[in-house]
């Protein structure tokens, strides 16, 4: 069996994984920031780490999955300027700021859970971790790593030697390229806000030893995937975009606090394109998930993901879109009928040669950096393989073992086969079935052929629904409804 | 029309409802502990309040809905005494007690979503708001009414002189009542914890200017109410249980702090009784909705709820639910039929007598301290009505109208008609009537009757199932997937 090995950004090498814990896995990922609902971007993002969630677990090392949700702090300009993007939107929408962080985490989760994205072990909020992140500011100031300035704090970034070293930028260039502004709070142009002062207006607002503020961006991640996997923990993953300056920072935060080596192994997905450009809610180029939905399964969308590595891009096309829809049929085409071969859902080991070479190959695939498009194929040519030879469906050949095959791979490791269609409600097809079963029935009540019609009333019962036969014809409901 | 009244705790009188602020109402309820899945009595409870969110939005009272999620310091002994409810079952379940809190979280409102129970604007978590508990205990020293002790903070319940105001107990009598138990830290055995130490092994710790601790149980209510609502609010709900010590200990906490009025309307609902006892998670004796919803359709829980008023207690039995189902069953049987008489759902004010009428009573019920079971009386009234005088469904009777009542009444305030069946799927159904038609369909091919059988595909085509004719049969599935 071949041994997981994963692109690690911090060395650009692919590595051989090793957790710092052979137990458990320590995974941290950054949220989103709740005032939106979710685009394709998003999606991409969640689904490449809950494909290596998803991988983890089933390669046996048992992960821990924190995921944040950013509620304050996210600044319009993404960095230190501008107003606090939730704040924005409240005003806006004369709102409570909690009220629009709530409704939009709600968005976001039944989005995912839609795509079918396993939930986070915890979903810490940042406006949640006010004090573990002050805790975090005074430790800095207290080893000469931060200085307040004029009620706000800023992380020195001169005093952090290796700062650049995620992203690969040199401090120096950077200064040069820094646009020439008005810092005057900042000693240094690159130095960046680990709390920012709260002017009157602004509305999300604490005490702290500093005066009245809120924290900067970067902070609660570090305050929070530390509280709850520790100061060294083994993957922390995000989008490309967040490599620079958000998780730069967040490694010098965390390793200036801790003295310690902070992310073992850094994992950053690649975006959407639209024509090229990121897709983005600053952007306004974006496709939104809850749109996508009304025209194509949530496992469609998840299968276009999957049939791209997670560190590269996918351009957003409607031909994308549809050779996704044919590939994702092509596959269910075989597979569920397959699933419904066997009774039960028992775990078996696998024994039959061809099984054991297709797992065999899906997980080098997997192994090699969570290679989905690789995985896909293996499974498309398993697929194709059966078609071909249809005596390997029946009894003698590998109908015993094929289910579980396609269990585990397309559905605990892949997650296209959510339980019950991914919450797909099928009271639309229900409703043409049962006007089409009524009509016959009808033609059959003409006919005097009552007992086709009782039987279908009586099949119908069985199966839950209900037939009342009315002077205005026949109704049909769901049993206790 | 009449004016809505409530029935006060704090006065035990049925009064005018006049909000502080005519504009908006402002509303807070107790939440759940989220240390294990929702049982009747909390279905009970959050139907009860949800009556009265949807009643209050009907009524035009605008109403702010804010609902905590405690997930840290409620103890077992529901008092001052005992281990922390979620930090035991962590233990328990050796896992990190913001993971017990986050899935039971998810549960609490997939269960609440499912009954059709709409979110509050705001669900704010204790632990998401320490530094807020800590500013009011500070307050609290500073004005004299809290004591620091060891490590931990007591409010001192003599010098607040209308402590028991709300559930009319005398400070001297409770007293002699009051077990008598070794206290060092307390000056009074009534005083109760605002801030409580933590010991080596208590695993949610904070820092705080009194020691390493964690919150009382009572103070997260205040602070977040407070935060969000402002220190004086209109309508403070929560379980009759909850009235002494919870409720009362929160305008203990409140007015000591502000020196204002803290709540105008208390608002108690009553249990689920099991054999007469409450039933509770630490009686043991209960029941969790979810096994519930494996028998019963969610909203026949809703309709047992709303069947007796929110003061008035239910005992829980077999027959109480079946006869919730035949009810709820008699109910749809006419409302579905008029739901699908409308094209669209504009919102037409009612013009006919009998429905002004009806509403008129309707609202009469809902004005009477949300008086859910005469509401639902109007309503069945209504409906026997229209199954002895027929001529009433037809145009001409009341047919363009009955739509929007049956929909504002039925739906809107009772929530007895969620979206598409609260989440339900109706995969099950679906299986067994495809199964009939394809019987059906081999039937007639059998006999040759071609142009049936293909009627029967094209019919379910274009209603979204795809048949595909192989040598095994004939076989369906949903298009695109």
């Amino acid at each position: 069996m071949s041994e997981l090995h994963v692109y690690n950004t911090l060395t650009r090498k692919l590595e051989k994984y090793e957790p710092i814990n052979p137990k458990q896995t320590k995974m941290y990922v950054c949220g989103p920031t709740v005032y939106g609902d979710s685009h394709l971007g998003h999606a991409k993002s969640y689904i490449s780490f809950d494909l290596v969630f998803r991988w983890l677990k089933v390669a046996g090392f048992n992960p821990f999955y924190v995921q944040n949700i950013t509620d304050v702090g996210h600044l319009v300009g993404d960095a230190e300027e501008g107003e606090d993007k939730i704040q924005k939107l409240s005003k806006e929408l004369a709102s409570e700021p909690m009220a629009i962080a709530e409704g939009f985490t709600k968005s976001y989760f039944d989005d995912m859970d839609r795509l079918n994205i396993l939930r986070p072990h915890i979903s810490p909020r940042a406006t949640g971790h006010i004090p573990e992140q002050l805790e975090m500011i005074e430790t800095l100031i207290s080893k000469g790593f931060a200085y307040e300035s004029n009620g706000s704090v800023y992380f020195d970034v001169k005093k952090f030697s290796s700062y650049g070293k995620l992203s690969g930028r040199k401090t120096d260039e950077l200064q040069e390229g820094a646009r020439v502004e008005i810092h005057e709070d900042k000693r240094n142009p690159l130095d960046f806000a680990l709390w920012k002062k709260a002017e009157a207006n602004h509305l999300m607002r604490w005490k702290s030893p500093f005066g009245v503020g809120f924290p900067g961006w970067h902070i609660e991640c570090s305050a929070m995937s530390m509280k709850y996997l520790g100061e060294s923990f083994d993957i922390h993953g995000g989008g490309l975009e967040n490599q620079f300056p958000h998780h730069e920072c967040e490694i010098a935060q965390s390793e200036a606090a801790t003295g310690k080596h902070f992310v073992k192994y850094w994992l950053h997905n690649n975006m959407v394109t639209v024509n090229g450009e990121k897709m983005g809610k600053s952007k306004g180029n974006f496709v939104l998930v809850k749109d996508l939905f009304k025209t194509y399964d949530p496992m469609v969308i998840r299968f276009l993901v999957l049939s791209s590595h997670y560190r590269s891009p996918i351009d957003f096309s409607a031909e994308g879109l549809m050779s996704a829809q044919s590939g994702f049929e092509r596959l269910m085409n075989m597979v569920g009928p397959v699933l419904k071969f066997e009774e039960g859902r028992e775990e078996k080991p696998f024994t039959q040669k061809l099984i054991l070479d297709w797992f065999e190959e899906f997980s080098e695939a997997m192994n090699d950096d969570f290679n989905s498009p690789r995985a896909l194929a293996v499974v498309f040519n398993a697929v194709k393989t059966l078609n071909t030879n249809p005596e390997l469906l029946v009894d003698g050949g590998l109908r015993s073992e094929l289910p579980s095959f396609f269990r585990k791979t397309v559905g605990e490791v892949l997650g296209l086969l959510p339980e019950n269609a991914s919450g797909k409600s099928f009271e639309k097809e229900l409703d043409s079935a049962m006007g089409l079963i009524l009509e016959l029935r009808t033609g059959f009540r003409q006919e005097k052929n009552w007992s086709k019609s009782d039987l279908i009333r009586d099949r119908l019962t069985s199966g839950g629904i209900v037939i009342e036969d009315g002077k205005e014809g026949s109704k049909w409901k769901i049993k206790g409804s």
